[in-house]
């Protein structure tokens, strides 16, 4: 076998064979294949695409590059949960302590923002001392004695992904259905849960920007997770908006404190009780997505999310004083309403934008090198279909640089388009896939 | 500008401009943009295509990406001759002396061969101490005193063609219109030559397969020549057999030299004539065509064109003798006949595979850094529409290895296509273009 004819197979739209996939996936994790021949092959791939079965073993190759975490150690049914990336996404936040304080192991992995888009690392490292470098040992100890860990990607967990992903990044060939869906599966494939919940974000903030092919990525993700024996699930979710209403490390997970003490905003709270009630039905804690549903609203109210929330804090590293008092986590130096210059109802939010200017004001990594400034960010007051007066605020800004707040709020302004007329509502939970 | 976003443009299909090529080229050449991101683009191309005018502007920055020869100092109209390759093509051993026989300034620049298809320089290296390493002030003295000097490629002129080149033949994207056209072109316009004649072989052993391509191709290479102030013609040549009967270096050369005294296969002297007259209108040497076939029939038989020929390897540091006596030129170990086992017509010739059959004994290059055997290969005694019995040869195999002979004839043999009816003839020349 050799490289440039598996290229030139793949450039006239044939299918590569399984051995020529896991071949191809061993060589370049082995550094026998240079970048710049799978460099052309991806570029090939996102012309010709692959079908279920090349995206499948492509899935398997990369979660057999490395080594596969052994859970069978925890009791019970572990259920890991992903979300394909959006603006003001928090939901892991709430959705993995609510769940598990229901008792559910949640074995979670989780990820750095890149883009922009947030990561649930970087967003829980608001915590002094919090840590997601745990070693095997210590993540199977929390989730058995407190139902809930979360880690970061470990480094020899899907090593072949991490390098596509790299090179992906730097050669315009992210943004392939199967190429996102085998990064995505392979890993969780290699990290060991029995069930896995889908969160596939769909509008302009999302990687994929119509319903239509969220769903055919789902479809792909379910279908994959199926075949290598695993529980599977996907919701496709709007991201024509952020969601609830703050977009910034700090300000989320102030946000995600208030919706674990049942007051959060309604389609963070209506997206985490969905998710959930898949997570505990995979689990087999309920019989019923009623009863699911019921287990999960009382768990917000009666305060025992929240508690799980704190013990999950402190368990891996962080002052959980900081979750129980937010005003004590870091906040930014020039906090500023501002304000429209129009009034009407707002029709549309450039949710991409949204999480650019989140960017520009320090709150995301423009490369993976890239420092990132927890406590900047954008507080949004007004969000789809609400009525604006001229000179009332749209959003609150925070940030640490006058001239980046300045930036910020010229685009931010540009970001809300505001009508005379009131706009159609849209249903934040899509479609259901499983 | 930065190259994530120049790949993303063209993989939307978009249209690249002048500044943005000039950048990529430039960045390219200073090992600025990295091969991965290249070879991206390079697949996003094959896709997408490249417009004329991207076509021309990315001919022009390799062109300028090394030196420019200076041909100044040579008197007259110089003109230079490219091929785009083929099986058995050993035009340029009798078309530079025949032209310059008559007194045009032949000021050629010429490569190894490369795949399944043969170079000048190899074939020319068949006699002993000959060197294409020619000085500037050499290649120009000859050119003056003889009319003709052949060179390699100079470091120097079109490294950014030649770091590309490289990058596509390991990266599966040879086979691009526009990079095709621009990587020729740009060594072409490098290489200071007022007027250039182009061979566009079109079939089954040539790189374009087909008439259409050919022609497309013809006219993007005639195009950005004249844009660029130069004399251009092509002619398209059949290339769906051998052209004449030797394929292998010093094989070929021993035809040439026959042709070189008015004693050459038909094919190969009426290709060289249709040329010759281009390359002697340009140059101003003539009023008319037919006044120019003429005086290039006149070299052909009265000897001078031998002449320059003997003249010009001397010149080069080869030994003359055996320009004039043949026979001492090396031979390979076994030369045996390979014969038909079906009696009939010849209908076709798989005519790639003849050049591979040459690379398997040794003729040729597999990679840029293969040795190659100038004495392998193979002399048909049946072409195409040709009347061949049973047991009858079809060709003549020179091997240097027992194995690599029995393998050579079997696959030979296969490479004939025998029929009951006598096929239709096909034109060698099948459009001029200027």
């Amino acid at each position: 076998m050799n490289m440039y004819d598996l290229i030139m197979k793949k450039k006239r739209g044939a299918e590569l064979s399984c051995e020529e996939i896991e071949w191809m996936i061993t060589g370049y994790t082995k550094g026998m294949i240079p970048d710049y021949q799978m460099s052309a092959m991806l570029m090939a791939i996102c012309f010709n695409g692959m079908s279920t079965e090349e995206t499948k073993n492509l899935t398997i190759s990369m979660a057999d590059s490395g080594d596969r975490l052994d859970l069978s150690e925890i009791r019970g049914i572990k259920i890991d949960k992903h979300s394909t990336g959006g603006v003001g996404d928090k939901t892991s936040l709430v959705l993995a302590p609510l769940v598990a304080s229901l008792g559910v192991p949640v074995a979670k992995m989780s990820g750095r923002g890149l883009g922009h888009t947030g990561g649930t690392i970087d967003k829980l490292e608001s915590f002094t001392g919090f840590s997601t470098s745990l070693s095997t040992e210590q993540f199977i100890r929390n989730v058995n004695d407190i139902h809930i860990a979360v880690a970061g990607q470990t480094a020899n967990l899907a090593p072949a992904d991490k390098k596509l992903y790299a090179l992906r990044d730097v050669t315009g060939t992210v943004d392939q259905m199967s190429l996102i869906a085998s990064s995505i599966m392979s890993k969780k494939l290699a990290s060991g849960a029995d069930g896995i919940v889908l969160d596939v974000k769909s509008g302009d903030g999302a990687f994929m920007k119509d319903e239509a092919s969220a769903i055919d990525l789902a479809q792909e993700m379910v279908g994959i997770g199926k075949l290598a024996g695993k529980k599977m699930a996907a919701v496709i979710s709007d991201m024509d908006q952020p969601l609830g209403y703050a977009v910034g490390n700090v300000l989320e997970v102030k946000e995600a404190i208030d919706t674990l003490k049942g007051r959060g905003p309604e389609d963070l709270e209506e997206l985490v009780l969905t998710l959930g009630t898949y997570m505990v039905l995979m689990a087999k804690h309920a019989e019923t997505a009623e009863q699911a549903r019921k287990m999960l609203e009382t768990a917000l109210f009666d305060g025992s999310a929240f508690e799980t929330f704190c013990r999950f804090v402190e368990a891996q590293g962080g002052q959980d004083k900081e979750a129980r008092n937010p005003e004590l986590l870091p906040k930014a130096s020039i906090i500023r309403e501002v304000s429209s210059i129009k009034g009407g109802y707002v029709e549309k939010i450039m949710t991409e934008e949204i999480g650019r200017i989140s960017l520009l004001l320090g709150g995301g990594r423009e490369t993976k090198e890239s420092e990132i400034d927890l406590t900047v960010g954008i507080v949004l007051m007004k969000k789809r279909g609400d009525c604006v007066r001229e000179g009332e605020p749209l959003a609150v800004i925070h940030a640490n640089d006058e001239e980046k707040f300045s930036a910020a709020a010229e685009r931010l302004r540009k970001a809300y388009l505001i009508t005379d007329e009131r706009p159609a509502q849209v249903n934040l939970i899509k479609n259901i896939i499983f």
